[in-house]
């Protein structure tokens, strides 16, 4: 897929500055993932092509895990009303992959901010960096999901009142228009199951919507 | 029912000094109003009596526009990235009612500090009380639904660090244990819908779960 980045509170420098390398990794697992597919469960438009939040998320750990990233990480105790675990972590660095409801991004910028302020260590580090990762606008996705453009909205005007000290780069992911564009297609057991029985490799072609501000067209070749 | 309150940046002191009244109308509304169940539809406690959020939703924002409060209103364009509308407000006072996934709470939370920050005005006043109402955890709910110990917690780690200075006052609706308590029954169209087709009044009684920790068990009279 393709990507785009926004830095907040300076994550820029600090990547250049301290994580270079992990960035780097980060960027080419990004680039090199094929765009995750399923079927809707959405009634009007059931079985057409949209986002895969859980194919998604499952690439991405799996090839940062092999790359010796930490998985799922668990809230210490004392923070756990605010959730069970961290997507990934290493070295000082969360992930936080936000394909879901759009609210929990900023459930995910406050608790990261209590990370950092707190100073708490996971896996024995404490919180220096966090990364969000989100789809574009563009795809097709269930309801109320989060996507990048909207994510970046939300996080600039609250950094303009400085309520966040946390650096965080937040990455969206895209799709070129109008080109053959590998795709993995995942069927799952059921409706909002998160239990992939079979995944198969294709290729598809993404369209603009019709009205100006619409989310594109994907058609399966 | 019966109300717990925590108070989050003085806004006790903001309360008695310039809000006297519309927190006792708010009080009043709250204390007055039964107990709203309905039927679960989470299967292996399908036809269950769980708290109904539409329910108790709808029985405050008429209680209040009742009292010359505003209901829904618009989020000015410039932040509709951060939602829709706002539950009721008048006077400078926001009301949120927070019975859905425990995420919305944060989310709010920012959002109501924005406005607070910009001073941006919502019905010609900018905003000085945010008042955030949810249920207690001895409710049997929808799975993920916030709790009142849950956002004690949260906005309780988040003003340790001084994330948010809004002036926030957190409302917990509870009932007593074991005592006849009166109740409406909301019967909706179809599972997840918001559409009310019926609503019968009638009694119930609440006991404590057996396990410690666990949510009440209602039996219906």
């Amino acid at each position: 897929m393709e990507i785009e980045v926004t830095d907040f509170n300076d994550s820029e420098s600090l990547i250049n500055q301290e994580f270079r390398h992990e960035w780097y990794v980060i960027e080419t697992i990004l680039t090199s993932m094929p765009l995750h597919l399923k079927a809707s469960s959405q009634s009007g438009i059931e079985g057409n092509p949209i986002f895969d939040p859980v194919g998604t998320n499952q690439f991405i750990k799996t090839e940062l895990v092999k790359q010796g990233w930490y998985p799922n990480i668990p809230i210490p105790k004392i923070y756990q009303f605010l959730g069970k675990d961290i997507d990934c972590g290493k070295t000082g660095i969360l992930i936080e992959f936000k394909f879901s409801n759009y609210p929990f991004l900023l459930n995910n910028v406050l608790r990261s901010e209590l990370f950092f302020k707190s100073k708490i260590t996971l896996q024995s580090e404490v919180t220096q960096l966090v990364i969000i990762i989100t789809k574009a606008k563009m795809f097709p996705a269930s309801n109320s999901t989060l996507y990048y453009e909207q994510a970046v909205k939300q996080l600039t005007a609250l950094t303009k009142y400085k309520v966040f000290d946390v650096p965080i780069r937040l990455v969206g992911l895209f799709e070129k228009i109008e080109e053959t564009t590998t795709i993995v297609w995942s069927q799952y057991e059921q409706q909002r199951s998160r239990k992939i029985i079979q995944q198969k490799q294709g290729q598809c072609i993404i369209s603009l919507g019709k009205k100006q501000n619409s989310r594109s067209i994907i058609k399966i070749l």
